[in-house]
């Protein structure tokens, strides 16, 4: 029986180590080896990563402890050993994408976000699991709170990494619900943020994928987007992620707007349960919490947002099926039959039906504007409950369409372009269950002020 | 001596061959060895293919002739044979994109408008020569009207194809002045779209970088970008080109707003007087011509696009350091200086500078908005005068800083990223020069019309 406990479940963090490392009572060296200790022992159950450059990892650490011991630190997170999902390019690594027609890819260079990383001095140390081209086809990753269960996807080793304290950080990446939903199910604090605020490098062919950042607290989550905006800015065109280097401070919101998605009817009872729980330590907290029935600004949001899964599958659908078909034609056999059914059904759009689909997206847009002077943020679970349970498709049955998960909780926020964080308050059947912050376009830091506030404020729920 | 004539020049068309080929009367396949012919007799000289798969190029004209005999073509464009600027990717042939670095680089995939040209049944004979990853430093492309001149860049290849009639459209992209300059040096008919409107594929990394199209006439030039946008949409978030699959129907314009720049200054005195008679012959067609002086707005636009060439150096400067950055540390023997010179101001930038720089922008799309409820387009010079000399870098002196040509008629609409079309109305001293009408953005199919009229009613004008 899975057993996460909220208040009992002690995250790996970076941030509380440095005093250390400046004081010379720790190093970056010591620090990773730690990480590769839990590594040896989680890795064989949990299935995270892909593939780890260790001698580049600790040549990385060590140089990093001179700068410490220079009193010369390159930024918040220099000597950070980080995960990198296996959809972003890494010099000394293969990148796979999880997907057999890409099996020993190596383009020798390294994606604008990784570069960054490296220019902050974080230690790269390894690719972690993504599903299939970041699509829905799972990887081998397992959840490690239950090795029964899916952490998620389509970041699903960067989930996982935190959820095992194999590492402080991952970089993952959102078109449905690939950042905040696997971070949820695996009790990460993790940001999805405004699109285009943090640079997606080569991956630029979604037009609402953003990059996420995996941690096991705020202020790591926080100092690793803001060290990688400063030194890779954004997608081509964008302003890039604005806010402080360092965390910013916790802040209690005034008012927030509850949003349910076409999520809510898919919550079991124990999932509403703790959520409406969380509500009421809001209220307790002297928040106002305004719900759909309490304005008709809220309607028409929700119902904007209510089609996101169908809108965002058709709009990723026309914007990949190039790059699909290739695939298809040209690996046909190394590709999942999820991934050809989603080649054929992009295929089978016009532009006409993508135009219509660009409309639908700026009026949710629209309607999610309209709520800005209502409140200060949206809260909303970030998943329809815990981790399911996935053993692998069943042979003579039809796949499993959402083998990792339900990510109708997290499409609103995708489609809208918006910043989303998750944190881990919550307790349901043993399995982490997320709360998610959401903010208007462009207010990542305030958004994740209050994610932090509600993170160190709200006592955690736990219903059995 | 150069002698150009807009009056007797006669360019390759194809439109107005598909009767003969519906008729039985001419095939695709003839068509296409009489423009064999000509480029075995003119490309000696000009130098503007870098590949061609004739073998291909036969075959697919021959199955264009099948689809004739039935009756049954596939889109206007069918059997046209076409050259694709060597910066998007061929399946059969490599792309090098005019860089010693990417000698023998060959993705064997098709770029998504290639897909889209061949899906359309059109005849994809080569690539054309690009100047290095379409930057400043020149390919050996000479003017088809005068040897000793550039064709312009970076689209070169593209542009001197259809001044020297060897095919009747080729694919360009424009970031600074890279389509529009040097079909107006090669008296072609092209297009540069909206920003978006024609799929980049995955060429996403330039915030104002599009597409364009070359041609020997407004029917050729549309109906190519028609048949690519219906089969390969715009980037992705991009409603994609606007307008019908057959060339929109030539219309006058009752009022037009002229264009300066910062190439006004730049021009010499027989090219404003070649443009400042083709203003006559408007008014003497009967449509209103205003000008900086008539109108604040107009004025304040001047104003927003005046240091349109350090904005667009400084926003394309930003958005490529990382991979011009990548090609030096790795191939730094096989890039040129010019190129090393651009990945160091790249990276001599900050976030923060290029944010404003993005501000800058929107103010110029703001300034140009404006004018939209004032007059049916923009009129302006396409280039500074006629194509310039070009022989080559000397030995022990600086390299010439502009040596396809002077970009600064261009980088004003490039900013904008709204459509541009140049049409072959006049000579100078012997050589094309171009007018260029410039629309809002997606009103893409409203300036061909306009350009479309200007270019049949219009007497060219001559000066020597």
């Amino acid at each position: 029986m899975p057993s996460y406990s909220p208040r009992d479940f002690r995250p790996l963090t970076f941030h509380d180590a440095v005093p250390a490392f400046l004081a010379g009572r720790d190093t970056p060296r010591a620090y990773l080896e730690r990480c590769l200790e839990t590594i040896a022992e989680r890795e064989p159950a949990v299935r995270a990563w892909v593939v780890m450059n260790e001698a580049g990892a600790r040549e990385a650490a060590d140089s990093a402890g001179a700068r410490y011991r220079a009193g010369r630190p390159l930024s918040p997170i220099d000597g950070m050993p980080i995960g990198i999902k296996d959809l972003y390019e890494t010099e000394d690594m293969p990148t796979q994408m999880g997907c057999e027609a890409f099996a020993g890819n190596w383009p020798k260079l390294d994606a604008p976000l990784v570069k960054a990383l490296r220019q902050a001095g974080a230690v790269v140390l390894g690719k972690t699991v993504t599903t299939e081209m970041g699509m829905t086809h799972p990887g081998p990753t397992t959840n490690p709170f239950d090795p029964q269960r899916t952490p998620g996807g389509s970041s699903s080793g960067s989930a996982a990494v935190i959820g095992a304290r194999m590492v402080p950080a991952a970089i993952g990446s959102q078109v449905m619900g690939s950042v905040i939903r696997p971070a949820a199910y695996c009790a990460n604090h993790a940001i999805k943020v405004t699109f285009g605020a943090l640079n997606r490098g080569t991956r630029q062919m979604m037009s609402h994928a953003a990059i996420g950042v995996h941690a096991g607290c705020h202020e790591d989550m926080w100092t690793v987007a803001a060290a990688i905006a400063a030194r890779a800015g954004g997608d081509p065109g964008r302003p890039g992620l604005y806010g402080p280097e360092t965390p910013p401070e916790p802040r209690r919101p005034t008012r927030l707007i509850v949003m349910e998605t076409e999520g809510w009817p898919a919550m079991g009872p124990k999932a509403v349960a703790a959520f409406e729980a969380l509500l009421q330590r809001l209220r307790d907290a002297g928040v106002e919490v305004l719900r759909r029935g309490d304005h008709p600004a809220i309607e028409a949001f929700e119902r904007a947002v209510a089609g996101a899964r169908d809108l965002s599958n058709d709009i990723v659908g026309w914007e990949t099926r190039f790059q699909l078909e290739h695939l298809a034609q040209t690996a046909g056999n190394r590709i999942s039959g999820r991934l050809a059914a989603r080649m054929r059904a992009g295929c089978a759009l016009t532009l006409e039906a993508y135009r219509w689909r660009l409309i639908e997206r700026d009026a949710a847009r629209a309607a999610h504007a309209a709520l800005a002077p209502m409140a200060d943020a949206i809260v909303a679970p970030a998943c329809t409950g815990p981790a399911p349970p996935w053993r692998g498709d069943e042979p003579g049955r039809p796949p499993e369409p959402w083998p990792t998960g339900d990510v109708s909780c997290n499409t609103g926020t995708s489609i809208l372009g918006c910043p989303a964080v998750t944190v881990p308050l919550a307790a349901v059947e043993g399995m982490p269950f997320g709360i998610q912050f959401v903010g208007q376009p462009h207010a990542d830091a305030q958004t994740s002020a209050i994610a932090a506030w509600a993170a160190a404020s709200l006592a955690p729920v736990v219903i059995q």
